[in-house]
């Protein structure tokens, strides 16, 4: 199976003032991905929300963002939600307006406690959409699923035909590492961590990633990938301090999904707010949270 | 506002043998409820898979248990979902087919860290149906939302007009009874733990509740309430072990959602398989199952 | 074996200003314990910064509380530590010099993860005292070691002769009645939370409990017990309403081990610091705990 | 302050078959750990099962290793307990023994919930050896001090004044990155988890460490230093990919502390039993770990 090289962005939802879906902003913002480095999106995610909106808005995304993305970026549709049923359809949904792949974290509801949950609930939906890679989406801090994910890749094996890899978003590069490792780098191990890009790099990982602050910072965080390649260490180092430097900032204004969908209004693609139960920022927040990225030199260096 | 007496039991959701929904047991299971004591149902919660139902099944079970019960039996519909539209949505129609109150839980994702993101999320959903109570469901062993219940009733208490109370599954009998005393009783809190109806009862509470193993274990569970009224503490006592050795049972078969659906089957009501990712019991197990109700003289005193 | 009736104190331990150890108030920290209804102390527990201290310090304590008390006021040593050795020496002590029982609750370094690291901690340390009754401490909240109880109790009988029953400080009382009910009662179940006497005597526990908010509110608390055995419900509940009334106050001060601790001084028992880490109160927190105690009519019913 | 440079080893304590201190093979133990590349001992640690020995033990300890180390191998003494007066006492004793610096991780009772409780716990310790340096050993899976270390490092920065830096056993590379450059790298940031040296090398740490596999496994650990010293990216990936086999052989035997002091053993050096609560692994156990160790030529690489 083909594996993704550089880095995918996860997106944000843009939404109108009253918290509808706005599907207007989304070429501008396939452009100014494309840009800026990225090789891909992976909508519907965390970052994205695709938790707090409906099976028919998702599928409304997913086509608006297939209409405008050039030939060969690739669009992975996240398709996980509470109700397995309408994770397939959504995977289905995605095969037929042609997505690269599709992907989901494990539901938060019921909390998902043994690894043959996992694998079950990744089964039904992943045949949905047979043709296309599924990647599973570890995100523990968000759903409490603290499974081995090398007793995963095992348990899947030869079960899950299209299962392609994980979008590995956790603190264990030792975990990660094994994963990669299993049979000789079988499956694709997509590094999900924008923080820890370059020690991942170092350890014989990450020649693919999916990112959060990749948004508004791709062009940092793409600059490691090439910095590595070119064996520029003290130039890598540079940037994957930069790229820490504004994820401090943004850690406290409610991290990526709320602070970081307001920075894509300050480099002037306004996205919107955030849907309950997340808390927006004030406009005294967001003058607030400028002030420290102007002070780091965020705006010299972020995308555009 | 009304308070609720006596127990309304939290229904599982029927199913074919594909997991798709079934409507057809309603009826019975209705009659069932009502025959033994029951007053009332508190449909498409944990107990009934809510979560893994889309809106428009959710919708479906509403009109159909509508469409079944007796006068003055109680309709609460649980319209908590990820994405408060959809429960918005849910609070409306429940409103507009008659339904006696709505109630949700906190949303399993983003996960729930404030208070206030706690009010938000209730507001927007209570305000879909402003004529009917709303109850907010705390289950935090569920989806971690462990926030203090007397500081939640102080910040929704005069912002939500038709805030009820609580169903408070939960082990903290001290955090319960703050609730129960906040402004004299202001608030509706309901017992939702059937293993601890007669210690609640002695400190005062309990006078409504919630209960899961009230499928086939209500005239038990009804008893307890009944025998404490009638100062009969003996009795109590008797019924209140028994709901305990039945509950011991449940928790070896993966408790009430898995194990306790299938007790259905062994009653004579036959509500079908769980949905994934639950892993739904084998021939086998169901037997052992059996033979440790059987064991305790279960079959001679559920609900029938 | 004989179980415990009544309530059992758990005392705080004195101090000089400097942090070191002041043995000159317990004789009449005892004295007042007795006249306000309890039947004996456990020492050298939470409330008693017994992990904070050393050894040597742990057997003063023991010997002077054995000094002072009455005939028939039990003594029994918490002799719980990191390391076993130690604990065992500390039971030795203890039957040395006549106390009535020891206790320990789990280890919290290495965390207890299974039930056999449990079992093989008690043993070795209940072997120090072979004639003593051994209780063992439950408060995962203190040690994580949330294991189940009714394992542990199969686990333990017929391998450790002389172990006696659980101080149950958890909110589970589903799993104290259960516990409770293990073999007929063998064991006996102490209830280890000031907090839900009341609920726990209607399920036919609490016929003995250990407190910590004895130490000044020991006449209400005792209070309780009598009014259930006078068969004086409202009594009994306005008695535990008002005890939950003030353990609100303590939560607000940092709990009863440094909140506690300083209401002796308030009720003329100036038993000194905390010891690190604890943060010990101002003044200016110390005022406000006053006055919030005045509030609710707290230095009218107090112990003296 | 120095910073240390290379590695330090965590040694395991060695007991006669009974549990008592064994201080013969400490000797051989140093002199092994010298020819293998390490550069100092953090002696009474976790590997140490320094919480589980006495105050007495914990010096008699300390002045063996003082006493059979060769000049320039630092000793570095955890001095950590549940009773910091203790700890203070083991800082003036190691002071007194010309140990080179000593430490402490979190107290595990109480628990450490807040910055200011653990730098007035580090600080009362530190005191009693003003001139060695202070390092704060951060491994919050065993006493659940998830603290952000940044905000530590401010608090104790000027306060006090023979802080050192961080032993760092935790995974967030992110957080430890933050650290390091903290005052453009004020404190010295031992790196602690032998699974991710490369990793953390790459990113512009791991200068030092301080390891527990190295006891078996220090000259493959090391050269992961010298291959990245020497720009062998392939050489410094095979062994810590060959380090990380190691550990998933040991995370299967009940991690370092009792399967990784059985290793000892099989490298001709017995270190005796692990002390209660710790279960100590059988003969056969033991015989599979080292099918196991064998299967991936372990002992033709280990220290010897």
């Amino acid at each position: 199976m083909e594996k993704i090289s550089g880095l995918i962005d996860a997106p944000f939802t843009p939404m109108h003032a009253d918290g509808s879906l706005n599907l207007a902003p989304i070429e501008a913002y396939a452009a100014l991905l494309v840009r800026n480095g990225l090789k891909g999106v992976f909508i519907n995610g965390s970052s994205g929300e695709g938790y707090l909106l409906s099976e028919e808005e998702r599928m409304q995304l997913a086509e608006e963002w297939m209409r405008v993305v050039p030939e060969g970026f690739k669009v992975i549709v996240h398709v996980g939600s509470t109700c397995a049923k309408s994770s397939r359809r959504l995977a289905e949904h995605a095969a037929g307006i042609g997505a690269w792949g599709i992907g989901a974290m494990a539901t938060p509801f019921p909390q998902i406690g043994r690894v043959e949950e996992l694998v079950k609930y990744c089964e039904e939906i992943a045949s949905g959409a047979p043709a296309l890679p599924f990647y599973y989406y570890h995100i523990p801090a968000f759903n409490h699923a603290y499974l081995s994910m090398l007793d995963f890749l095992k348990a899947v094996d030869g079960r899950i035909p299209n299962f392609a890899g994980i979008k590995y978003t956790f603190e264990s590069l030792y975990e990660y590492n094994r994963c990669r490792r299993y049979k000789n780098g079988k499956f694709d191990m997509l590094h999900g961590q924008d923080e820890t890009i370059l020690p991942c790099l170092a350890m014989g990982g990450a020649q693919g990633g999916i990112g959060g602050t990749t948004n508004y910072n791709g062009r940092v965080l793409t600059g490691i990938l090439d910095a590595w390649k070119d064996g520029d260490l003290e130039r890598a180092r540079e940037l994957q301090n930069f790229a820490q430097d504004v994820i401090d900032v943004i850690c406290r204004y409610r991290g990526n999904i709320v602070g970081g969908k307001r920075i894509m209004k300050l480099i002037g693609l306004d996205l919107g707010p955030n849907r309950t139960p997340f808390r927006n920022m004030t406009d005294e927040e967001e003058a607030s949270m400028k002030a420290e990225l102007e002070a780091i030199g965020f705006f010299e260096r972020c995308n555009r």
